[in-house]
């Protein structure tokens, strides 16, 4: 299931990268953001399982992909990368992959499914408030006219939870969870889905 | 004593939530900041302890207090949300629980009191510049017009760290620490105690 | 070695302290913020490498060093503490010591060469990174017009890690390494070396 985890960094490298872009970054900072977006989450979550020192440090593709990303991007056309769809599709992408890979690797460790799922969102949106707080955005995760965004990353890593306590597992089902909550997520952009105010908000 | 440590949970929860109203953040974006404030100071000081994973995803009390939080500070009357005095008192009562229960944590880890404090002191203040910095206000823990803040939790964390060396421990000395840091802070809030500044600034 | 860290520390709170004194934080903050700075990218390394409870809250020097590097700036006069020069300055410094001290623990702890420099490098920018999100400043390591500040600390990093690949260690070789990245870096202030932008930007 490593793979599920590359993709998802690789798609949160490019949203590190669109948004050094946007902010008129130097190919250094796009690197680094596209980098500190990209593991950022996975990071977290490795230290919170004492999985150290994480696998973002000791295996090579991890850091290699989020510079591929980052190269690809920063060679795309400009009128492209000022975008702010890309960006957030990019981030949508990485928000499924993460919280499903999230999910799976802390039910490896032995945590139960609920806290499991729990990691698993923290890990999918980990990188993409890192990515937002370096760029002095709201993140996302929070932004009051934001479209839901931890609600589908929550749901999937649930369902992946509940999943594996019935004994379902496996690469289809992760993958499925991974594009649904992708799914949900563009779906709520286009459709301006959002999370009801306090009552007397 | 997991119960200081709980009650400080529910305190930053609340403050967490009456930031997130505060900005206009829908009942999703208000779940999230009470559950980052109320969990990351602790989150911080069982990942310097080694402590993984943390009781934070491990124990469900906390991650449901932190919701209740949420959930009673969103339903209470708008008027009084959008004062800022509760949060103010709230993050009080936070950084006097969380300082002791942070302290007394890491003295069961084999911390020497002084350390102990510094990361008593940590956990206090880690859940709230949090806060701050995902909802971009200057962290109250360094705001240049902020009443003394670090510094009672300081004085208390110090006093349970070595209250600990002389062999004086138990429940009672640790609510009685937390209620002297919450009331110093409060009376610093109202009679506008600060620090000194720089001799030349 | 721990004795570069340990400059390394001095460095990185003495421009903590200064950027504290510009925001008109009180002696407070000014300490906070010194600390944070400069035990923070040290703090980040040690989590990684599970070298839990970190040195910074176990041996008193690092806190003691933070401290005095803090007072030492806030009793100088005026004119200098609100100069921006001396806050690069210093940064430059603990950039340098720490892409050095940071590469070095990361080889004791049996990382290869490649993921210490990584490392390396997230310790000697962890710090700076806190000491800006902290104060609301956009983080100088990935500002747009910022110099090259990255590229020197991961260039003396690899460089620490290659020689010890060929055997080659010692403090005289971390010393001219931390030298050498100052020096590139203060060179880069000076002569307004940028990393290019994306192509189109």
């Amino acid at each position: 299931m490593q793979i599920l985890d590359l993709i998802g960094v690789f798609a949160f490298g490019v949203s590190g990268a669109l948004m050094a872009i946007r902010r008129d970054f130097d190919v250094v900072g796009i690197a680094i953001l596209a980098v500190v977006t990209a593991l950022g989450g996975g990071l977290v979550r490795d230290l919170v399982l004492g999985d150290t020192p994480p696998p973002a440090f000791t295996e090579w593709p991890y850091l290699v992909v989020a510079l591929i990303a980052a190269a690809l991007t920063a060679l795309t056309p400009r009128g492209f990368t000022r975008l702010t769809r890309p960006l957030l599709v990019f981030d949508a992408a990485g928000l499924g992959l993460f919280s499903v890979a999230g999910t799976e690797k802390a039910l490896d460790f032995g945590l139960a499914p609920v806290a499991a799922a729990c990691l698993g969102v923290t890990t999918a949106v980990g990188g993409g408030v890192l990515r937002d707080v370096i760029a002095r955005e709201v993140p996302a995760l929070v932004r009051p006219d934001s479209e839901l965004y931890a609600v589908p990353a929550l749901a999937g890593a649930l369902l992946v939870g509940t999943a594996s306590t019935a004994g379902v597992e496996g690469p289809l089902l992760g993958a499925g969870v991974a594009v649904a909550v992708f799914t949900v997520r563009v779906l709520a952009l286009r459709r301006h889905w959002r999370g009801p105010r306090a009552r007397h908000a």
